[in-house]
């Protein structure tokens, strides 16, 4: 809608936007997500938990003793004990010693990595990334413009800790390391042992300390492999700052996730957390707290690895039978992604708007998650969290006609 | 506990943090609040929402109802088009035109009120704010070290616009002027509407933008005030950015606000947004979406207006009988405050101890509220809000007692 009179046209939005604001751009992940959700499309897009598995009548239950039980629940309210407490114990069956007073809890992990970016990120300082990696992070570090170091990543063992080395033996002191050791976003590889170790024995000796995000850490399919591959908060306390989510593992609406960081940055952290959202919902706290305290989430979580694991074993098995001999993938033994890298010649991106229109079936391509000046159009990320057991090999048979 | 063997300290927290997180000071109102937390301390000092009047039974309804009806509940999703409906309705009754499209989502008032200084405000630049003014602006724009332009507030007809207009005139061009034009925290006046009508002109003149922050503005006792002073938003849409919220006409604990800003600036909005916490709670919005599809809240609102009128009235009347001459105190049509001014000689941050000790009974100082560099010692702020009205009266009377 063109207007003719220049004195009645509004101000120009961009005129008094901070400088930043002006030249930022939005989330190719986000906006991917929009193109592709079309009714009738089957989605490997987005990174969703299973909408058939959400806990909504127990919770609905909890929500519903809270709120008869506890005048607080509504008000104003500190970060709420006992669901500290929870989170304590919930940190120790993933093998991390960690009291309740260090926890911190926070609306949603991204608010966790928000508030960590915000406390350890100098204004055009350094931060150190996998070359593929999850959106939100860029997101967050994005408006203190910093330099961004990157790493290659294994498809089999994870992040280049060489390379790490490498840089930080060069001289570069990025303000942290991000991780994400377990199921990682968006290549579905977790972090070898030998791995954990040499990254944290390099933050320890670099004094760089690491943001592990353990968004997946609780969806690990094998309890073996969950034991043989502890947090890296549990290999070293003092410089690893722990990002969990109740998102995975109960259900995202909720914006519930945590950080456990030493408890003498607790004012800190405060300060940060409280300027963006003053604080999480004291309902949502006590919800989660009351379902936790009825014991439920042992067996959900029991069932989620259940599903989603057989979920995983169909991709894998569909992209075994019909996918093309040159393309390789990831064999994840937790989260909910396949990360899938065809010859430099294919683009992924193009390709995409075929297997919408054509196929029906729909994906992200590798692009959305490339830290800057990385080329990943011959990617792209597959989910098979949030998609019907029966429908999963066929979309993948169509998919690869596309593909092929 | 100190330790003795400095080889087994843990690395100094402060040593790897960002410049400002590392000079950054807590709330002094937060720490106030928690102070003064004590039982049997009857507390006119938190900006709490009467306990009493929350409508937890409506509300668990409304969550029941969701969780059992909407699947996409518990999901990630975007934001949810009919609470936006519902907004612009609510809008509507303050006398704001405003399409569903214009109104974006927030985790509560504080998120919408971050989300603007980000969006607006370079490192380094002004903001132009009261010299007593909401704690929460003030650690929103902390991390982006601006100069901080302000003006007085007179205590009957709200802040000096004269001065604002000095301040443009001399060449200021703040990223944003700060307004709470319906019952200020922590002052507890109604700008005038002369001023309103003012404010917005020297914004088009000057093309400043206003943050007008309506947390209050349904909280207005008399309906004719109510008509009789619309919101800046209302007075000129282009200029102004309103920012509203449920927490003091639903509850706190539910985080969710809202801001009214051009449709053309929801991509830099939601950008901002999703860095700090993804989104807000499907649940939430569905939830109160759906109390509000039920019609329940004008009739919570009126049963709210017509409590607090009763508090405010209890409150002003023991500050007629017991409060020393020389004190001079606000008289708000709307909201929960109440603002004391003692002659300078008066502190009440030192007497706030004889206070909780002696007397049992709990303020603000002003000092918290003060903009650096001003002073406030001899001030403080009442909230009769969440106080029960059979002790207003000789909780006022304990307080003038210590302050005589």
């Amino acid at each position: 809608m063109m207007k003719l009179d220049s004195a009645v046209v509004p101000p120009a939005p961009d005129f008094l936007l901070a400088d930043w604001a002006r030249t930022m751009r939005r989330s190719v992940l986000r906006q991917m997500i929009a193109v592709v959700s079309q009714p009738g499309v089957l989605s490997f897009a987005g990174g969703l938990p299973a909408f058939d598995l959400f806990p909504a009548a127990d919770y609905a239950q909890a929500v519903a003793y809270v709120l008869s039980h506890d005048a607080r629940a509504l008000q104003y309210t500190p970060p709420y004990l006992p669901l500290k407490a929870h989170i304590s114990q919930l940190m120790a069956q993933r093998g991390v010693a960690c009291a309740a007073e260090d926890i911190f809890i926070t609306t949603g992990a991204q608010q966790a990595l928000n508030v960590l970016a915000q406390m350890l990120l100098n204004r055009g300082g350094q931060v150190l990334l996998e070359e593929i990696v999850y959106t939100g992070i860029q997101q967050v570090v994005a408006p203190m413009q910093p330099e961004i170091l990157t790493v290659p990543t294994d498809l089999e063992t994870g992040m280049d800790v060489d390379a790490v080395e490498t840089l930080l033996a060069a001289g570069a002191r990025p303000a942290f390391i991000y991780a994400i050791p377990e199921a990682h976003n968006p290549l579905g590889v977790s972090l070898s042992l030998e791995k954990r170790y040499k990254l944290v024995e390099l933050a320890r000796h670099y004094q760089v300390p690491i943001v592990e995000d353990d968004a997946y850490g609780f969806l690990i399919y094998e309890q073996s492999d969950s034991q043989a591959r502890p947090p890296l908060r549990a290999l070293e306390p003092d410089w690893v700052f722990y990002v969990g989510s109740f998102s995975k593992i109960l259900a995202p609406a909720l914006r519930l996730g945590w950080l456990a960081a030493p408890a003498a940055l607790t004012p800190k952290l405060t300060v940060i957390k409280e300027a963006g959202d003053l604080e999480t919902s004291g309902l949502t706290q006590r919800a989660v707290a009351r379902y936790l305290d009825e014991g439920l989430l042992p067996d959900h979580v029991a069932h989620l690895r259940q599903a989603y694991r057989q979920r995983r074993d169909l991709m894998l098995a569909a992209l075994d039978a019909y996918f093309p001999r040159e393309a390789r993938w990831t064999r994840p033994d937790a989260g909910m992604f396949i990360w899938v890298e065809f010859p430099r010649d294919v683009n992924c991106i193009r390709l995409l708007e075929a297997a919408v229109a054509e196929e029906h079936v729909a994906y992200i391509p590798g692009h959305a998650f490339a830290a800057p000046g990385i080329d990943a159009a011959h990617c792209l990320r597959l989910s098979f969290s949030n998609c019907p057991p029966d429908q999963i090999a066929d979309g993948i048979r169509r998919l690869a006609r596309v593909l092929s």
